[in-house]
C-alpha cells in the first residue's frame, strides 16, 4: 500500500494539483466517483447485475480505483493510516452489531 | 491489505451478512458512507474545514474507513485486487491528463 | 409553488443563511438529501421496501421534501423556473429516447 | 405542477418503464443526478462557481431538472403531495432551527 500511496502523491504534485485537493473538495470527488460506480448497476436487477458484472470487470475495476485514489489520498493528506483506521472501525462495528443479534438481518442499521 | 480483508470476509461472515451484500447493494452502501464522509464538511469554509480536521481525526477516520470497508469488500468480492486496479487505473489517468497540459488547471475534468 | 418558493426564501432569510448558500454549497447539500433518502431503502429488496413504504410515508415525505427544498432554492437562486425547466429536459429526454427504441429497455441510460 | 406530473408520468408509461421505477431504484437515480449537478461544480472555489453558473445556465438548468424529474415521480408514485410534504418539513425545520438560534450560524447542523 506504501507503493499505492507513493504513486498517488507523486500524479497528484507532478501536475501541482494538491492546491485544489482539500479534505472538502476530496470528499465531494470521493462521493462522485462512489455515485459513478453506482451508475454501472443503476436500473439493473439481481440477475442484469451478475450478467453485467462478468463481462465488464475492467470498467468496474477502474471506477472502485477511482474511488480509491480519493480515498487514499484523503487519508494520507490527514495523517491517517488506512488498515489501523479500518480495524479500529471494525473494533466499534463488532460491539454496535454482536454477532448474536445481527447474524442474517438485513436491514441491520435501521432494526438493531 | 490481505491482513484488512481477511478480517472484513470475517466480520461478514460471522453474521451472514454475504445474502445482502451483492454488488448493487455494496454500491449503493459506498455512496452513502461517501456522502456521510462529505457531510463532515458541509457548509463549512476552508477555514472551518481546516479548524474541523484539526479536531476531529478521529471522526473523520471513521468516515474515511466505512467508505474502505464495503469498497474493499466489493473490490474482493469481485475477484479485483485493489492495488493493481489503481496502478492500471493511473496509467489510463496519466495518459488522459498528460502533465504538460493539466499542471495547475483547476477545473481539470472539464477543461482538457 | 410560487407559495413554497416564498416560504423556503423567508426561512432562510430569517436565519440569514443566503451567506451559506452559494451554489456549490447547496448542490453539496441537494446530495446529501438525495442519500438520505437512499438511505432508507439500504440493504431492502423490493418487498422490504414496499413493507418499509407502506408503514413510513411521513418519514419518507421528509426525506424528499429535503431534497426539494435545497433543489428549489438552487433554481430560485439561479433565476431558473423549474416548471419550465423539466418541460425542456423531458423534451430532450424524449429525442434521446425514443418510445419505439426505448419501451421496456430497462438498461435504458448504457444501452441506448 | 399537476402539468409537469401529468407529463412525467406519459413520458413514462408510453415507455413501459415503471415496471423499472420501483422506490429504490428512483431513489438511486435521484442520488446519481444529485451528483451530477454536484459535478458541475467539482474543483472550482467560489468565484470559478460564479463565472461558470453565469456561463452554463441552460446546461445547469438540466441537471436540476434531471433531479426534480424524478423526484417528483416518486412523491407522486407514494401518494405524496410535494408542495404539501415541503410545508410540513418546513415547520419541523422551523422548530428544529429557531431563529435566534440559528441566525448566522454557517455550521448549522452540526453545531445545534
Amino acid at each position: 500500500m506504501e507503493d499505492v500511496l507513493t504513486r498517488i502523491r507523486k500524479f497528484r504534485d507532478d501536475r501541482d494539483w494538491m492546491q485544489f485537493h482539500d479534505p472538502k473538495n476530496l470528499a465531494v470527488s470521493i462521493a462522485i466517483e462512489a455515485v459513478e460506480l453506482l451508475e454501472l448497476f443503476q436500473w439493473k436487477d439481481k440477475e442484469q447485475v451478475d450478467r453485467y458484472v462478468a463481462d465488464h470487470k475492467d470498467g468496474i475495476s477502474d471506477e472502485i480505483a477511482d474511488v480509491a485514489i480519493y480515498l487514499f489520498e484523503l487519508a494520507d493528506n490527514l495523517g491517517i493510516d488506512l488498515p489501523r483506521a479500518i480495524h479500529a472501525k471494525l473494533d466499534k462495528n463488532a460491539e454496535k452489531y454482536p454477532v448474536e443479534k445481527a447474524r442474517g438481518v438485513a436491514t441491520k442499521y435501521t432494526d438493531l
